[in-house]
């Protein structure tokens, strides 16, 4: 192997989960030919965070090699939505509420990937001009046990929880994108094992050199435990303020800055391995790594400005103590005074709902002029000036 | 219930297994439409036979009534092929093989019903036209549990026996023809029933008033065991010869006599209660009564021109001995002679194949001249004027 395809493999393989087959993959790399590397996504949410960024970042590092970055918008599938992973059947999107969400993730992945380099394909190009037979036809090359076995549907039957007849088109679906593309590799999250074999298996009933599929980790959020997700608000999105997503960023574990060192920032695995030696040895303080992968987060996926501002506010806030970068926030006049807690927290938008208050107030998360709100019941005078802080990031003042 | 309500209903529910639910058919019996009696056959084979016929009478008795008889051609089915019963997936029938198979079947179709007051649709019509997202909104409807736990499937899902994916939408496209066609009632064989009640179900689905099903017991064969099928060889086929056909009708047990007067000589149970009697009471022979059946059965699905034949030639037979209805075959002048006893059953087409002839030859079937050939292997001299008997009703005289 020589010196340039050695680079180029450690590079590719860095944060990878699986690689299969691998000596499929040291092939396709060695023929020398511009490989097809396929990414799907149906656009079903139209906000990207951090755990989306994943995969993005290892196809960028394809076209950064000179393969052919695919981005495949899963907008037919869209109208099932995958059931990869998931307990219940998804009511379907609209045509529209897909097209509108087709474009504002578009606009996000340009963050990451070089749009000009990269073919940007619809599935309902092909898959809506399926007739019947050629559904049955294309159903016909698996079998229900096959399908059946994976592992969610498994779950689901078992739990005689109902899986909706459209679903099991799903994993067919996307791999038959695999053989219209003629993809090379495909990539995607480890719950997308089974679908991504899919795509290989049908190639190889008509006669494709089949793809190889690389799996990425699930991105763990804020918590370090759970994926990163909307709904567990443990996310950085992507089209958050940028001081919100530095604050954010500076609250991972010193474990989990390793992990978004690895699938965030590409660094290779030897290269995270010399900075943990650091900081075991005392050379290097855990805060300036975890301030550099923030900034340098920021001014990968947001800009180089907005990195710096973030970074300000961040020194600003937390290391100068200076509330005067608070968010300030006019409250009407005649807005209640005496207020509830709960209702303060809302008008600042602070909390996304009481549940959500309640939970912060009894962790003891919030305070207002550095005076402890214990009480969920609790009412506050307020008056312009008075600093809100809740949790450990973010800061209000009110006008 | 007026007295042709009442007469009506006894013809309709005789020799039927289910009427589900019989409430909502008196229902729509009451109601004095005309109602949509649907029953779908796929052409797969182009042969019709006895135990094909039972369902087609039936729908001759709604007609009969006034009713709108439906016959649907399952073109776009036989594509797929029902799997109802089946413990393996069907090779698919071409396009071809299924226009000639549909023509073929009509012809013989018109011997049951009167063709020119039925409707004749084919499912190619509405089916070839559903696209990729129509096809997963029919899915969209039916859980895979409701699915899989049709008999045929679960037990080949517990057998480790493949179901193509595409077999799964066999019963949701039944079920949608009667969508299509607002069926009133559907008809078929006792092996239909989860098909038809998808039909039912679907209608309810698109808020139409649902079918009621119907199901006719599958006819036993000429063994009064096994269901009526050309591959087990217990058929009389709509396209034999009617001396063959006789000879065969004659060759049932009391028994199944009773059931064929039922099932394809419209008899009604009490009817056919006061004939047992009469044969209990020894007022009438069985040999008659066997006799009338063959007759009527030729005369109702041949003609009687042809009932009279048969009964003349089986007469000529079994009852004077007479040889000369025998069936006259020519043997070529070097033919070998003495020839091996199996080579001359096959070139007579006295068997099917050697498996048969052994069969035949082992349970003394076979006989020369009145001489019992009794050795598979024996050798046997042929000349003009030979008698060759095969089973009870097969003899052949060499020219």
């Amino acid at each position: 192997m020589n010196k340039d395809l050695k680079k180029s493999l450690e590079v590719l393989k860095s944060g990878t989960v699986q690689i299969l087959p691998e000596a499929d993959f040291l092939k396709k790399l060695q023929s020398g030919k511009k490989l097809k590397i396929k990414f799907g996504a149906d656009p079903t949410a139209p906000d990207l965070h951090l755990g989306h960024v994943v995969v993005f970042n290892k196809l960028r590092q394809f076209q950064d090699l000179g393969h052919e970055a695919i981005f495949l918008i899963g907008d037919f599938t869209a109208l099932i939505g995958d059931p990869s992973g998931k307990s219940k059947t998804r009511p379907p999107l609209t045509e529209q509420e897909v097209e509108k969400n087709a474009k504002t993730y578009l606009e996000q992945v340009g963050k990451i990937l070089d749009i000009n380099k990269t073919t940007v394909v619809y599935n309902s190009q092909w898959l809506s001009k399926f007739k019947f037979d050629d559904v049955l036809k294309l159903a016909g090359k698996v079998t229900v046990a096959r399908i059946i076995e994976r592992e969610d549907f498994a779950k689901r039957l078992s739990e005689n929880s109902p899986i909706g007849m459209h679903e099991l088109f799903y994993p067919l679906m996307q791999g038959y994108d695999s053989v219209e593309l003629h993809a090379d590799v495909e990539l995607g999250g480890t719950d997308q094992t089974f679908n991504l074999l899919m795509g290989r298996f049908l190639q190889e009933q008509v006669g494709q050199e089949p793809q190889v599929i690389m799996t990425m980790p699930l991105l763990e959020g804020l918590d370090g435990v759970k994926k990163m997700s909307k709904s567990l608000g443990n996310y950085v999105g992507l089209w958050e303020a940028p001081d919100i997503a530095y604050g954010k960023l500076m609250s991972v574990s010193d474990e989990l800055m390793f992990k978004y060192y690895l699938l965030l920032l590409n660094k290779t695995e030897s290269e995270i391995k010399t900075m943990k030696e650091e900081v075991l040895s005392g050379s290097v303080h855990p805060m300036k790594l975890k301030k550099q992968m923030a900034y340098d987060i920021l001014a990968k996926y947001w800009s180089q400005d907005d990195a710096k501002f973030g970074q300000e506010k961040f020194e600003a806030l937390f290391q100068k103590k200076d509330y005067s970068q608070a968010t300030e926030v006019e409250l009407k006049k005649d807005f209640k005074n005496p207020v509830w807690i709960v209702d303060l927290l809302k008008e600042l938008k602070a909390v996304a709902s009481s549940s959500d208050a309640k939970r912060l107030i009894e962790s003891g998360a919030v305070s207002i002029d550095n005076q402890e709100i214990k009480e969920f019941k609790a009412e506050v005078y307020w008056k312009s000036g008075l600093i809100v802080k809740v949790g450990k990031h973010k800061f209000f003042k009110i006008k």
